[in-house]
């Protein structure tokens, strides 16, 4: 393997009733002013906003709210959210959802201490190189966030979705109340689910191989296959719930790609469906995932899906290549099986601008470590998925 | 699964030349004066004492050293480290060994700030409090003590092998470059192997089970069957000593016992031996954990059992029991193809101690969480690994 360098300063609070720790933790943090940071409102319907406004009142802690961040959340709203913590005073950023929220709250963190363009950080202008502490209290298993430095924002004035990281920006502390996750609906659960498996697939699907870090990926793999579905046909199971939540988190807090070179061909793809078209980005993953699978099998990676086939599918079969489409066969049927639509027409996309997002998708850098994908390459798996 | 907290502050350097960056964190750390502990010289001897002069000299940090330390290290030496780092102003100690020196100095790092007697952290009259910060320069795959917070000390007088941890003994750092395990000799990769799978035994065989806990545990047991003997019949095998070299550490770095009750019986069986006999711990473990295991097998545990024999050692079989022995045998099997003695008389040791030991084990606490050992089970252990 490659070397690496790890750190992973994220506090996590795993399990119900966790929200008890938040008010004694900012303080042990030093927060006298909090932003209350959330998306629209599911929280107060599902109790999380009540706990947490009970956690800060208990305390004394005061704060501000800013409500409203998108599923995929805006530039402006970075700016609004980094106006906001300058103009009260804000020492403190609580990101009260899922991905997207935390997402938001870590680039508002940083947007706060640079005087420019917060949208320089995401066309690498600039870096990060002072941040608001941020801590999450997450609702949906899926992308990850809560425990670690990246930050994905879309521009609407350029339709562009871009992301960007730093160790700076990894959450201080995160509570993971897989109970804050009963009342998902099961589209954005299975949603949460292709993402998480998305994750482990850019970092499983790459070189170099890691012996530790593949039989991990594997694991997280199996569990989100085999709790996935029990968290879909019942809500309110706590172990399943429990499993993909700690799945989700593991699954991209660096654990599973140290000493290797990720791939994240269909992570940017993705991004330029959900920018154009405001899609659930789980939704584009799961859709895309095995065409890109299929884009990038040749007899030289025949070996590597193999491997997935037999040890995340239990495929028997001694001949690589078999085994492998039934593999990525299998991948799309998982998908489907939870009830996420399997092409891009099911979206109303359709090929008008697959061009356009293919140049966009190249424009700040090269797509692919494990296979560089051209820009036909792109349009293919494109118009395969339609 | 039960509820977790999870810190994991230590940063992690690892890989070929990782020593590189140690004075310049330890600088940045604000280190003015160190301590140097190691062991017998086998640091002098593969070129890491030479590596790490190089590196404070060439960053101006002046330091003293501490030679010695034993492989069942001593509290004796803690207290002399303790009197050492205060006599000379150290604000940083440099741990350059296997698990021992490490354990050893983090025991010296809490003992620093302590007026009592250190062995009062071990007897658990007193708890760490304030430590001085450590950095561990590994060179040997077994303890994992590189990245937790744990402490195994041997006091000569009472001949009490005990423990102890505390977030605050966790490395600041550590540096894991698999080249400095080249010159580990067969004998002790062996013993490390045998202790990182004990580390994994203790957390997988609890309650409750965990999925993706389970399925890590079994990725790691997996990573060391399968690189592990190549690490001892190729010692220059890059690879290979870096797979079981990271393996030790997410062994025993937190993240395989999550929401799990760990049950510890046979390390806390074993430190008797090592502390009457001073035997190397991973040999004892390797000895003790297939008796250990043929004890605690049931009617109720036989299905963790075959689980581990299907999904580690591939297994296969409809009956549980049938394939729990099997995995049993398996296991000492593996042990025995290391090289490492599979029973107790041929290290020399006799029965004679048996029931002092068991009552010793017990002194301070009952043993056994997966299955709570009474006094004649762990006599019974004993005399089944004459």
């Amino acid at each position: 393997m490659n070397n690496f360098w790890l750190t992973l300063p994220t506090e996590i609070f795993f399990g119900k009733g966790q929200i008890s720790v938040l008010g004694k933790t900012l303080k042990k943090e030093g927060c006298t002013k909090a932003l209350l940071a959330y998306g629209h409102g599911s929280i107060k319907r599902n109790g999380v906003y009540d706990d947490i406004i009970k956690e800060l009142d208990g305390h004394g802690i005061p704060f501000v709210e800013l409500a409203g961040i998108d599923p995929n959340p805006r530039i402006k709203t970075v700016e609004a959210g980094a106006r906001l913590c300058r103009e009260e005073g804000v020492d403190f950023i609580i990101a009260a959802g899922a991905g997207s929220v935390i997402d938001c709250c870590k680039a508002i963190a940083a947007a706060r201490y640079y005087s420019g363009d917060p949208w320089d950080f995401f066309t690498r202008k600039t870096s990060v190189k002072k941040v608001l502490p941020v801590c999450a209290v997450l609702t949906l298993a899926a992308t990850g966030s809560e425990m670690n430095g990246g930050t994905v924002i879309t521009n609407e004035a350029t339709r562009e979705k871009l992301s960007t990281g730093s160790i700076r920006m990894k959450p201080k502390f995160s509570i993971l109340d897989p109970v804050y996750t009963f009342s998902v609906p099961k589209d954005q659960t299975a949603a949460g689910i292709a993402d998480i498996m998305s994750h482990v697939f850019e970092q499983y699907f790459s070189c170099p191989d890691a012996v530790l870090q593949d039989l991990m990926s594997e694991a997280v793999l199996k569990t989100v296959i085999m709790s996935g579905p029990v968290a879909i046909s019942e809500p309110d199971n706590y172990n399943a719930r429990a499993d993909i939540m700690w799945a989700g988190t593991v699954a991209l807090n660096g654990l599973l790609g140290l000493g290797k070179d990720g791939d994240w061909a269909t992570h940017l793809i993705e991004h330029e469906l959900s920018a154009k078209y405001d899609i659930t980005h789980g939704t584009g993953l799961a859709i895309l995932t095995p065409r890109w699978m299929k884009k990038v099998l040749d007899t030289e990676s025949a070996g590597k899906f193999a491997r997935y086939g037999r040890n995340v599918w239990s495929i028997q079969g001694d001949d690589d290549m078999t085994v492998a489409l039934q593999a990525i066969d299998r991948t799309g049927e998982f998908f489907s099986s939870l009830g996420i639509p399997s092409k891009l027409s099911e979206l109303g996309i359709d090929s008008s601008r697959f061009e356009e997002m293919a140049d966009s998708a190249l424009k700040y850098s090269k797509i692919g470590r494990f296979r560089n994908l051209s820009r036909s390459d792109i349009i293919d798996i494109y118009r395969s998925s339609l």
